[in-house]
């Protein structure tokens, strides 16, 4: 149980599941578990009872540069919640992937990168950097569900269950 | 042929190949197909005939919400008829994996996920809920080719053929 | 070594590693690798010394089609460097899989699949149609990192090192 002592170590608590607005319906899962694959939904950033951490809106207007960082961050520990959740065991992952990071962006704005950091800054924290290493894109889109500053989408190899 | 059996059940012809307008080349596949993994190129909504379906824009602006969750069904059919063709048999899906949703949002459009639900919707009919399952984004682009309303990629698994 | 002498048939030569303006930091490496498969992160266009090509900006605007076009070609080059770099061999690519043509566009600039055919048909001239097959998707954006016109990801199938 190295993953779940390391998290102990950092003083990380995992969020509970993203709690939806009332009146959408999202009919898949977080995960989407085949073999030894692990496709992670998009996510964003959550509090700890799963409802969206405040602030929303676009990075570079409502939401300043360090408050995404934070909001990519807080993502991150809502995908490390749902993986936890669908695999028991988040000693099960091998190796993280492939990250893809949208940022919710005013015109004009473009460090993306730096606010995508808050994610891989977790997961390299969490994993070392063997583990933890992944692949990524951050891009600026032109709007995010629920007016969320960042989502993030990402992919993982786990071991199979026996 | 389960699958097909059930798109019987349901009413659904599935449309012939996407028609792309003329002076526009597209060198790669609708499906590429490795070993046991089937990468879906991003498609649009298609009438039967694979024209791209009205209307076209923006949704949010000239394209209604329900038009929109529509075109996301439509996306589905387009997908499913290039599965059909690329696989011979829809029933060699294993699993559905990733679907990424991408919305061609007029500005403060945010209901991207009850759009790409039309897609959603039509996987878990068509493949149950187990097959079907998969894990899913949807954000709103500035721009789609074509000017359609959504386009939609996706990646599923497949039985080799022996 | 028959990628290797192709493109020295194409008189291409690859770029240095992509060089990130002071500043920015990146902990996540360009080319991730697991088994047989390896995630390619998003690149932009580079000179081979592995600055950011010029133009810098919007398609469409500051950045005319045919220099979008040139740009989805270096794109693709700092790609291929980068899988140099970590493979060792190209010829170790057994299957292209996907790719995600992100294009930086002017409100209204819709020809992103021509944008991104510099992309692919550099692919199919260095790999041929079958081993450089792949599935594609292309989206305008509302912003890139750096400014850069054109981000492109990817995957690819590869012979794991014995």
């Amino acid at each position: 149980m190295r993953i779940s002592r390391r998290l102990q170590e950092l003083g990380i608590v995992l969020p509970q599941p993203p709690r939806i607005p009332p009146g959408v319906v999202l009919p898949f899962g977080w995960v989407r578990i085949h073999g030894t694959r692990a496709w992670i939904s998009g996510h964003g950033p959550t509090d700890l009872d799963g409802s969206f951490a405040k602030p929303l809106g676009r990075v570079g207007a409502e939401v300043k540069p360090d408050e995404a960082y934070r909001a990519a961050r807080l993502t991150g520990l809502a995908i490390l919640g749902s993986l936890q959740r669908a695999l028991g065991d988040l000693d099960r992952i091998t190796a993280w992937g492939r990250v893809f990071g949208m940022v919710n962006c005013a015109p004009g704005f473009l460090e993306m990168p730096g606010v995508i950091n808050g994610f891989s800054d977790l997961i390299f924290d969490v994993f070392g950097s063997d583990r933890g290493q992944h692949a990524r894109s951050a891009i600026g889109v032109a709007e995010l569900p629920f007016d969320i500053p960042v989502e993030i989408e990402a992919e993982v190899v786990i071991d199979e269950l026996k």
